[in-house]
Formats: structure tokens, C-alpha cells, sequence
């Protein structure tokens, strides 16, 4: 997990530190103040990186300008167009070339940056990185991988896809295992992760067809792509021990995540109206400060914010749309770590290695 | 809400109360012992009640008998056969005679008893209740719906399907709103439920094709039947305030349900990890134990417990396969709610009159 010294740096004559990363500023809901304010916490934790601010200049060199240190550690590259939230991602590809997010993909497109950063339209981030990243050789359907808090000894699951594509046939699902597996072993020090295929039983009988011949080409693949197939997992595992990676289709995904955080949220919100009930339980929270927000930390959407874009030829993170300097901080952290490791590199090998010849079920 | 008191009594000699429940008492994970003793927690709570229990006899009696007043409200019908959390249901409806759970169907489709209660293997449940019970007239795929936790004012909402069969086309998801609807209605007392279409974006070029045909079938049918259309709405919305009843398919909705209750119970552990942390943190659960206990309660699936079969000539409540003597005790609450108030008619009533000549979409 030691870093190999990445050779972007040399490609960029402005900035020389061993990690560059390309962030959008825009498209998220608090601004390019809060995507700045995360990168100087990011940048002081981290002295190896360097980044490519992509959005409005004049306002990003006052942003950098008020933090101390940054400037020297970024390069800015002026892009006036906005992508928004209601933006179609058909629209954008077809009349975005001047939004902060085509040029940060860009960025990564000419090798300048090794990850692309965003928090804007999923959907359009999305769509911008197929067209000018390209697809993986191999895979039909990139997906997009997020990390989830579980009883794992790591901490996390992850899961896929989240929101890519709302449909996945088996050979897409045994595509998102392959990337899964690399992902976890890459992000998490797994040597073999477990493998788990989403479904609404754990028996082999129930479930959609294309999860059965999922079922089988997973299986078949475990042993040569290293990784354990525990079968069938159901929601309850997606915050379980059974399985390091919860592979299922876009919509099933989405849905699950966006529900978990709710139901989490909701609690949140249960909890502080508790503690706030009676002048002893006020007291109370006082004595279980330290503890509850040990515990806040462990499950906050901020501290583990980013879901990475697999399947395509560089690595884009999405931050949460809604994220705040510690958010996009996170995603940055998340993004400087797979920079590090040449995830891109790795993934795009072991999905290349089981394209071979021989397999069953690929066209 | 009152009760018109039901006719069934009149049906059966043996039990003079207003409502007869039909109780399958094999089939859950803590075996009969429980849900006689859910019987008994219920006929304390409720003097309305009537229970015909299915399952071995000799066992059912001596379990009775230890329940001080609750032989006089039972009648127990011996039925040697279980089905098992393994059993196919498509082996349950060839070979199934002689189980408590076919016994327990019976007693509902021969007008014994106006609603069946059972805590057994839900694919076999809905297959025998399909076949024996029959679909209403206008209803292709019948639905398991449930209350969830949220912020609406009434505390829960209605999701629908969770599990019933891994498909809906748009056609079915109309009926599910029809059928939550009228759910609502009855079972939460809206005049006028806000309906949501679950889907992984609001907006409406977001999602699958049948979602974007039962946007606009379930939009045409909200004046004649009485409920607001919010439209699309997203994971994160169950738990919410926008809409009070959640139509998806049974695929989605079931591992829906399953990650918010994994992602409840992860946090619950956490929570208690936090509070034994330390001296301080114990003395804190001590002092804020009244509000905690609050909070539990309000979450606790026990006190949620019961998926309601929604779509066929009469009621059935499928409680949670793990359910203790509080969660049968809360899944016969249900059930004896809706009996006294006779929502298999209103229900049937509702549906037959959406599925008039002139609607749209229905073959």
C-alpha cells in the first residue's frame, strides 16, 4: 500500500507534487467555497498533492488566495459553464464544453490529473466520462462503487452499482464483481474479498433470471480472479459481515443506499430529539459526548464520501452533492488514495485478464 | 374507526366474539410457544378477540391451558404438517394439505375467521393464499405491504410491494397505489393519502420504462380514487414526509425494507457498543434510559411487525419469521384492526371500482 511515485507529475510543468488531482468547483450545493475550504484541509494533511481547480477563475483565486498555503499547490483553469442538478446528461455532452466538469474530466482525459473530483449531476458526470474517458475494454456498463458502514472488520462494504445505469444483465453484474474485487482489494487491503449478489432470497430458486445466470458466471470466475462467491446476500447484509462487495444493478442499489441513509438519518434525528427530552436526559448527553460522537463519526455520510466510477479509462469520484468542506475533503482523501495505489491501472488489468478468450457468457 | 361489529361470529358456534382471527402457530423461528403467547398478550389487551389456532394439537392445548383465561377465546384445530423456511411454495400448494399453515388459509376462505395470521416461510404463505383465497377480480399480482417508520405526522408509512413477486409492470404498480390507498385509508385514517412512485431520481426522464407508464396511469386514477399523486419519489422518501404510501416492485421494496432494517440495527448495536464505553457513558444510558426506551419503542420492527397480502379475497398478515411474543402480539393488533374494520370489502370495493371501463392501460 506504499505509494509508487506517480508519473503525472512530470506531464505538468506548473505544479510538481506526486499526486494531481482535477476538482470541479461547481455543481454542488454549497459552492465552490466549500469544494476550496475541502481542499485546503486535504492539502494539509497531505503534502504529496496538487490539484487542478476547475470553475470561475477571478472567484477561485480569491477562494485560494484567502488560504493559507493553497496557492502554491493548485492551478486554476477557467471554465464559465455550470452544470446544474436539473441538467439532462444528453444535454451537457452535446452543449458542455465550457462547464467546470468538462474541463476537470478533461484534465484527466490528457493525463495532467490522475482523478477527476465532482460533486455535481451524477447522471451528466457520468455521461461526460464515458464520452471522453471511453469505456474499459470489456465492459458494457461502467458502474459507480460507494463505500457503506458495516459490521466488517474493515468498517465499510462496498457496493455497486449505486446509480450508473438502471438496468444490468448477468454479464454486467459479473463485470461489477470483477471491479468490485479489485476496488476491495485495492481500497481496503482485501487479498480475496468476498463476493455477495444481491437478491430477495438467499436461496438459489427465488429472484429475476438474470440474477441466475449471474449466480453461475460469478461462481465460475471466483477461483482464476481471486475472490470469494458467498452467493446470494439480501439487504440486511448490505451493512453485515458476509460480504466485503454487494454487487447488484443501478436502480436496486440506488434505491438501497439512498433508503439506509434515510433510515440512518432519520434515527440521527429520533436520537438528538431524545437527548433533548428532559433536563436528565440533556445531562446525559453531556456524559455520552465523547462516545456518541465516536459513534456519529463511525456512520457519518461525510466521513466516507465518494462513490468511485468503475470501468472506465481513469478514475472519477463523485462527492455527495450536498457535501460541505469535511465532504469533499473525504472524496479528495478517497481520490488521493486510488491515485496512489494506479487503481486505474490495476482495474483495467484484471477486467482485461478475464475478458480472455475462454469465458463463458462474454460476446 | 369504530367497530361494526363483524358477522363472522355468527359462523362459528364455538367462538362468540366479535372478531375471529386465524392463527397458524408453526413455521416461525421461535416456534409455537411464542405465538401462543402472542395470543395471549392480544386477548388480554383486546376482548373482542377470538383466535382458531392451527398446529399440533396436544402441544397447543398444554400451551393454552398455561395462559390463564385464553381457552375460552381459542379453538384449536390439530394440523400435524409444517411448512419450513426452506419449502418451495410451489411444493407447499401441490403437498401442503395437512400443514397448519394451508389450515390456517382455510379458515378464512371458509368465512370462519376474517383474517389469518401467520409467521411461516411468506413465499408459501402468498402461494397458498393465492390459490385458496383467489385475486380479486382486476388485480394481476397481488402485494405485501408494510408500515415503515418516518417523520410523517402518523409516524409510519405504507410501502408496497415488498416482496410478494419479483416484477410489476405499470399496470400492477397502479393497482398498488389503488390498494395502499385504500390501506391508508382504513389502517392510518387519511382522507386522502399522498401517493409516491419509487424511483431513483424525481425527475421524470430519470428510471425504467414501466415507471415512466405508471407515472401517468396512477396520475389519471388519483382524483377518481381519492389520493394525492407526488409523483416520483426516491429511497430516501420512505423514511420521509412527502408521501404516505411508497408503490414499487417486490424486488425493490424487499431489499428496500431489508437495508433499512439492517442499517436500523447496525446503528442500534453501535448505539449500545457507545454506552458501555465508559463509566460515564453507563451512567449516561442510565440517565437517559426513559428516553432511550422511547425511542426504541418507536422504531422497534416488533411494533411494526405484520406485512399485509393486499389483493385477494381476504386479509392475511404475514408476521416477521422471528418474531417473539411482542411482535405476534402487534402483528394480531393489525390484523384484528382490520377485520374490525372490514377492509377486505373496502378494499375489494376500491379496487373493482378503479378497474370500471374507461381506465386506461388495463386489458
Amino acid at each position: 500500500m506504499t505509494a509508487p511515485i506517480s508519473e503525472q507529475a512530470d506531464k505538468n510543468a506548473a505544479l510538481a507534487f506526486p499526486i494531481i488531482l482535477s476538482v470541479d468547483t461547481m455543481g454542488g450545493d454549497q459552492g465552490p467555497a466549500a469544494v476550496v475550504a475541502g481542499c485546503a484541509i486535504s492539502a494539509k494533511k497531505n503534502p504529496d498533492l496538487g490539484f487542478i481547480l476547475h470553475g470561475p477563475a477571478d472567484e477561485l483565486e480569491r477562494l485560494v488566495a484567502r488560504r493559507k498555503g493553497l496557492a502554491e499547490r493548485c492551478e486554476i483553469r477557467d471554465a464559465t459553464g455550470v452544470v446544474t442538478m436539473e441538467d439532462k446528461p444528453s444535454h451537457i455532452v452535446r452543449n458542455g464544453k465550457d462547464t467546470s466538469m468538462w474541463s476537470t474530466v478533461e484534465s484527466v482525459r490528457a493525463g495532467e490529473a490522475t482523478v477527476a473530483v465532482s460533486c455535481g449531476n451524477t447522471g451528466a458526470l457520468m455521461a461526460l466520462s464515458m464520452i471522453r474517458l471511453r469505456k474499459l475494454p470489456g465492459v458494457n456498463r461502467p458502474a459507480i462503487a460507494v463505500l457503506w458502514p458495516s459490521r466488517n472488520p474493515q468498517g465499510f462494504n462496498v457496493m455497486l452499482d449505486v446509480g450508473a445505469d438502471v438496468r444490468a444483465d448477468a454479464d454486467d453484474l459479473l463485470r461489477f464483481a470483477l471491479m468490485g474485487a479489485s476496488y476491495a482489494r485495492n481500497g481496503m487491503d482485501l487479498a480475496r474479498p468476498r463476493i455477495g449478489l444481491l437478491n430477495v432470497g438467499t436461496e438459489e430458486h427465488k429472484g429475476r433470471t438474470e440474477l441466475k445466470e449471474a449466480y453461475e458466471l460469478i461462481g465460475e470466475h471466483a477461483d482464476a480472479a481471486d475472490f470469494d462467491f458467498v452467493g446470494f446476500v439480501e439487504g440486511g447484509d448490505i451493512p453485515g459481515n458476509v460480504a466485503d462487495v454487494i454487487v447488484t444493478d443501478g436502480f436496486t442499489g440506488n434505491v438501497a443506499i439512498k433508503t439506509g441513509e434515510g433510515t440512518a438519518s432519520l434515527i440521527g434525528e429520533l436520537l438528538r430529539e431524545a437527548f433533548k427530552f428532559s433536563p436528565l436526559s440533556r445531562l446525559a448527553y453531556l456524559l455520552a459526548f465523547t462516545s456518541m460522537r465516536r459513534l456519529r463519526k463511525r456512520i457519518d455520510p461525510r466521513r466516507n464520501n465518494g462513490g468511485v466510477f468503475l470501468g472506465l479509462n481513469g478514475t472519477v469520484v463523485k462527492s455527495h452533492g450536498s457535501a460541505d468542506a469535511t465532504g469533499v475533503s473525504s472524496a479528495i482523501r478517497l481520490a488521493a488514495q486510488l491515485a496512489e495505489l494506479r487503481f486505474s491501472d490495476k482495474l483495467a488489468a484484471r477486467v482485461a485478464a478475464a475478458a480472455q478468450p475462454g469465458e463463458k457468457g462474454d460476446t
